[in-house]
């Protein structure tokens, strides 16, 4: 997959690194069980630091998206967020604040709904 | 309004300090042309830095929900998120990585909309 890194973007590398290895694999470019490359030679690749490659692995790893196995490699190992799991508890915190910010701007409901309808159906190519 | 801290919180004191600053907002507590405390008495009552103090408020002044006047204060003033606007454009920036995250975690379009649905009404206090 091609992985494209912007450093004007509001988003640091390890986190835009984050979004696109998610972004291939919501686009079915990585599947479960695929072997991520080494954290050196995607470094190399992005001409980044490795310790911004491991970073991104780990917090991946941490949101039940990969699994890192030592001496062997990164694999697609996917969690499913089911509600009341720790992982749809983390979404639950990253979700609010961006609700309240919306909402704070005078966003209804029916704006906000809008709005992440609209975001789903991108990453679904719809 | 009462504000309330938590070392142990995901998030670094000054987000804690611009949610619930937002929150007070969104309950009426704070309303449009409000006097916010002054950062150096916001410090002293939370315990906090004052440079602490003064990102939360350069940042909620950014995100177009107070206005600071030099010399005098910090008074909310609220711009509205509308489509387009620099605050809209920043929102759907904010959202983007939370709902990639759901999607990758398998939550489908329902499961999302349930729970942006839940979370705005648990701010509405419906």
């Amino acid at each position: 997959m091609y992985i494209k890194l912007d450093p004007q973007s509001d988003f640091p590398i390890y986190s835009q690194l984050i979004h696109q290895l998610m972004e291939g694999i919501l686009k079915g470019e990585l599947k479960e069980g695929d072997m991520l490359p080494s954290v050196r030679s995607l470094a190399a690749d992005l001409g980044i630091n490795m310790h911004t490659v491991n970073k991104s692995y780990h917090e991946l790893e941490k949101r039940g998206i990969i699994q890192i196995i030592p001496k062997s490699g990164a694999i697609v190992r996917l969690q499913h967020a089911n509600t009341g799991s720790e992982h749809y508890e983390r979404l639950v915190r990253e979700m609010k604040p961006v609700l309240l910010e919306a909402m704070t701007l005078g966003m209804g409901k029916a704006e906000i709904n809008g709005l992440v309808e609209l975001l789903i159906n991108e990453y679904k190519g719809e």
